[in-house]
């Protein structure tokens, strides 16, 4: 699971990618697609759109078969709907990708695997399928002993709150000043980007903390794993992946990401979001279960709703709040947080 | 999944059984199956041991021909190994099982479905199999609604302190009393005993709060539902399951358990136990939650392992410290509890 520096998957699926949006009706039906081509836009030759498609990345538009001429190694199903089921056109599209020599990966709850008509069209051009929501066999119960290395865990008030972006653009930052520091991904757009990693959401419930100590185990080379967080402790649907991925993941260093104004909880108009303090002494109180000295070092703010001036201005009433550096990784970047990140654990 | 009063199992295996303990080498290799006989006796035909078998439930020892003559309807794999494995003994037996005409159900986690000498035995006595670490499909993502009803949960400070035979414990007693109320399974012994129930540490991490609310829907006739808990949100391995569980129940009223005199977490040498009024608090802050007004109503311990004399005093101890009563359901009852929960709800 080892990913270092440039690498590319480890799977028998790989970069180039060819981007598929279909017929995705919306930016949020994309949200996998702008993940790969915002941190791995050297990996995307272009996007594929059928004919309605409103929606764009700004690649270039291509067909299945000139994408595989120009390169392209495989076609990522980046869109999402609700359910994550695969309508018939997803499906004849994977199959019209597979015809033209292209291997598919995709992140739905439906598996490409479970479709016979996929499975054969596969077969008969020889190419690959890959599920990410499929975790990988094999993974062991958490066991808690401490282990060599640092990590550092994004967490959240709510889902969606920017926690992938905060984590690679941490790795980013850290690369950029020689650091030795790897994203670990923990959720579908995530192992596309990262080209490795596991679906901690679709692990059996007894495995969550196995799963991430698995994506992280002990690094004797003074580098950092930066894990991406899932969920939140105070989301009523999905805290019990936070919390087994906290504990699994043995953090250090806690980085807590959020985004102003969002009216209530991801998809539950009755739970408000919490208190940034409450929150993050909430997450600080159960890592210290597995990490009694976690530190929280920072705080990222997803300001996209935000006129410039106000962005700035909250950051900086969040700083002064919680004592931490606060940024917008995509507006601001994250060299404060990071700062502190390497200040705090300078021995 | 409701299931009221003297309901049976409501799949297409049913009681009686015949609880099967094979070759298992100790006493702890037959927890499940000691669970049924001691909770559900009148369900019990017989035990069936092979030939170097020492443990033993105190039933009379048939054979598989022998039980079904007796009006055996289900032998029950009720043994358990280290990873949950289907040994070749097991196997053969199953397959003799089905062949003597009874249905076979198990809870590890190799699957009876997954062993083709297994599925075409039961095929060809046209006999069924159930997996109970098998979640049914179809259990929805958590929605956090407030729902009507009331619910018990129990919670612990480690996993195997009596969760189960505590909240089964009230069952009786509330029943006794004349109180509508219904135990809620959650694990594999505990879905054998009730005959309906999820598996909880076995469902997809995004659907543990889901599930739990699947099990203990809105219910109208002013009874309780007593929800099984599972693991600890001090375990290290296991505490998602253990927090999507709370959240998920909504419970009212909380119960403790405990085992004293545990020297570490179970399997985790480095952790030791938390202390009762932390864990206590930690359950209450987390179950806030999804229900603001959860209450703690008593303190339930395992005091197998220590003289009468001292049981007593620590009870009472326990009770002193906490302020609430505190009971072994195994040797002094639930009445004290029981007593306390129906106070604090009386209206």
């Amino acid at each position: 699971m080892s990913i270092h520096g440039d690498a590319v998957p480890d799977g028998s699926w790989r970069p180039p990618y060819l981007l598929y949006l279909g017929n995705a009706p919306d930016d949020l039906a994309i949200k996998t697609a702008r993940g790969l081509a915002y941190w791995r836009p050297d990996w995307c030759v272009g996007q594929y759109r059928n004919a309605h498609c409103k929606p764009t990345l700004g690649l270039r538009d291509l067909g299945m078969a000139q994408a595989r001429a120009e390169g392209a190694d495989t076609m990522v199903i980046g869109t999402a709907n609700a359910g994550g089921t695969m309508g018939p056109d997803i499906v004849a599209d994977a199959i019209a990708a597979l015809d033209a020599g292209l291997n598919v990966v995709a992140g739905l709850h439906q598996k490409l695997r479970e479709n016979p008509d996929i499975v054969a069209a596969a077969r008969r051009n020889g190419r690959s399928l890959f599920d990410a929501r499929d975790p990988a066999p094999g993974i062991p119960v958490g066991n808690g002993r401490p282990r060599a290395g640092r990590r550092l865990l994004t967490v959240g008030t709510d889902c969606s709150v920017g926690k992938m972006y905060t984590t690679l653009a941490i790795e980013r930052a850290m690369r950029q000043r020689g650091c030795r520091a790897d994203f670990r991904a923990t959720g579908q757009t995530g192992i596309f980007i990262a080209g490795a990693g596991v679906p901690v959401d679709a692990v059996v419930a007894d495995f969550i903390s196995g799963a991430v100590e698995w994506i992280s185990p002990a690094r004797l080379d003074d580098g950092w794993d930066l894990i991406e967080g899932q969920g939140s402790l105070f989301h009523p649907s999905y805290a019990g992946v936070s919390l087994g991925l906290l504990h699994g993941a043995q953090p250090d260093a806690l980085v807590l990401c959020h985004e102003p104004g969002r009216p209530h909880m991801r998809g539950l108009s009755g739970y408000p979001l919490p208190e940034l303090r409450r929150c993050l002494e909430a997450n600080l109180t159960a890592a210290r279960l597995t990490n009694p000295a976690v530190k929280a070092v920072g705080v990222a703010l997803n300001t996209s709703g935000l006129p410039a001036e106000q962005a700035q201005s909250i950051c900086q009433a969040t700083s002064d709040q919680l004592g931490l550096p606060c940024q917008d990784p995509v507006t601001m970047g994250v060299d404060a947080i990071v700062d502190n990140l390497l200040a705090c654990f300078a021995n």
